[in-house]
């Protein structure tokens, strides 16, 4: 076998021998069923486990980790996760939390191709199209940390336009939805946006919202519905 | 057997007579395969039938339709028809063709909720969201159809930010992207985009080259990274 | 413009000339909505147009084509197409159509690699292991064949097994569920499953009820779990 | 702001407190990138966070969860996870480990609806079914234990049998898949597959290989080719 495969097994039994020294009812005590309060929606990224940076104990976090914490509206698998822990669990806080340096933001802010991962990454390029004007000037580490904030900022938003959330606001008025940044170079999280449980938050991180969008003026051409719109 | 059922069978048999009955090797002509020049995306709407509505022959069009004709960046089932049509059949033009009357559209635009269906429409809400400064003031009839119009653009846009597109244009400087938009009460399809294969056609119907993005000043609190971007 | 694209469009001209020159009325009968009755699940090959080969009108069948006509369960984009048909629009029948000489299914029998479309043709791969013994002594084509119509009752139980056909099918007794296959070589379409409306329709086309598993004992190892069940 | 997320967040205070009183350069050796060797696809559940029953470090695991960690083909969130963690990062390994006590493999063992997440726990129901006649006579508790080290088995097969898997196999005999459980009650983990790195691996645990499926006849009826087959 593999001796990193075997460490991991042995680890494994250290960790539970470490557990039941302190503990004997450790495992017993959770084997019944799981009552986390918070849904995390990560990056996969190995460098951010979301436990040990927030000092949880199994049990208190259900997790969710994908390239770059995209909260796409189409993803079976990200809205199963949300809706099971959103409607069966009653988790009452969602994290999204992204993070500086992440690969998939600094993929997307590249012209190179990766593959199929590039079909899951547009989403970050129509961010970066969309608040353009606001990164074009910064230097590279800048704006790659500017887009790591508000692609964070975008999938509090993306769940917050969900009906599984909605709903779940009209009936109990939660969860809260919280965007998170950690920084790989200093260990700490830092909040991007408020603590958000209703339409009023949502407004206030929204970017149709924040901004203000003039459609400029085309000469006419053939393609008339489009020139009299653009 | 269902009236209706049989009724499709019968016509069936008298469609093939029809055929046979005009040219003996209709069928075995086709049998050996495909050899069409155009991929239609279009929407499940029962009026509108690709082939009717541009008089083609079996053989000529290979077909996607879903709700609301969208191109969803992350959606398997689009990519693999996408895929299979440009890089295996070497289609020489994708159209995507919406129509008035949409009730994908309708439904983005109305407030209700359908279910499963909202994940799949929340695009369109984006769309509508980004240009509600030009559709705010229209009736509702109007906005509708603005916003099937800007719907087939933006997906259209989204079709040409695809690595499938984008190799083939590399490649081969094919297939040709067009926008199109039907007429349920006229019958006639109208253009909404140029034909496009390449990124200088992609940056016309832009809708973040096309527009002009100010983010408002917002006073300052503790989100600071937020504050200081939007 | 392409000369092509100018044919489709002078093509459409044409054809409402045509049906207006037989009803005045034509288009305004069915620019109020539509009321279609059945849905069709078919293949983007461009060989299978539905409306043609069941000469049915605008109006009559709601539609979804993609690659080999496949249900996938966890399908955003087909998922809401049956949701939207069987919920709002409230069809009676879906026809889920497959195809000899179907390239998809082509594709999955063999072990070129086609990209990203491999990973949509996985679960035809499937179908093909579990009736392996039923095909390995046909000769190629009618091995082709019988895939094509095994696919299709696979689809056909797929949607049997969604929430949203078997919440209809408590509360309205319908819609009646059809598996088809078309020849392009004839022309003609036959029915391969019965029409289902109940679990004891899925069970008579299932392929677990149809077939006895015999699991095969294994020697024992160290996976133990595995052994034993294996 | 909420008590909980302000216990987190000074948590994660004290931890970064902890990891600098031990080495000043903790987060500056791990800031420039990451090399993971293992991509982790497990269970959403909050009691089995990968790192910790591991006791691994930030840096050693890329993690991957969702609900009954399942490998969906046609899921272009886990894929995109698969592909930039094997042709990107080159990770050695690829462990899905399941758990005693899933709620995913529990509710499709059920017949209650859940909703959305339905549609994502029907591939286990196809697991359960083509085992019925091994798990049939278990009591529940050991029909849901057995059901969920057959599911991590097939998710171990779904992964070998994709692409991206395939092909990094050709090129460099990498990486290793293993199928692993982990007891919630004792806090352990068990192999359930053998580490496998080629076609003769995934061949070991092949349902269709490992089977001997015998087609039972059925009288015959008006659906020759369903007949004729089954």
């Amino acid at each position: 076998m593999s001796q990193l495969i075997q460490q991991l097994l042995d680890n494994n039994r250290e960790w539970v021998q470490e557990k039941l020294a302190v503990d004997q009812d450790y495992f017993n005590r959770t084997a019944d069923g799981q009552h986390p309060k918070i849904l995390w929606i990560g990056c996969s990224d190995s460098r951010v486990p979301p436990d040990q940076l927030t000092k949880t104990n199994p049990g208190e976090i259900f997790v969710h980790r994908n390239i770059a914490n995209l909260v796409v509206q189409t993803d079976m698998n990200m809205l199963s996760v949300l809706q099971y822990s959103v409607e069966v669990l009653k988790v009452e806080h969602v994290i999204v939390c992204g993070h500086y340096g992440c690969g998939g933001v600094r993929a997307a802010l590249g012209t190179h191709q990766y593959g199929l991962i590039d079909n899951w990454l547009r989403q970050i390029k129509d961010t970066i199209n969309f608040y353009w004007e606001l990164v074009k000037d910064l230097d590279e580490t800048a704006r790659e940390k500017r887009i790591v904030e508000l692609n964070v900022v975008e999938q509090v938003y993306n769940l917050g336009k969900t009906n599984i959330i909605r709903n779940a606001w009209q009936s109990t008025g939660k969860p809260f939805l919280h965007g998170w940044v950690y920084d790989v170079k200093t260990g700490l999280v830092t909040e991007h946006t408020p603590a958000i449980h209703d339409d009023a938050g949502i407004d206030q991180i929204c970017k149709y919202a924040a901004s203000q969008i003039n459609l400029k003026v085309r000469p006419a051409n053939q393609y008339t519905s489009v020139d009299s719109l653009l």
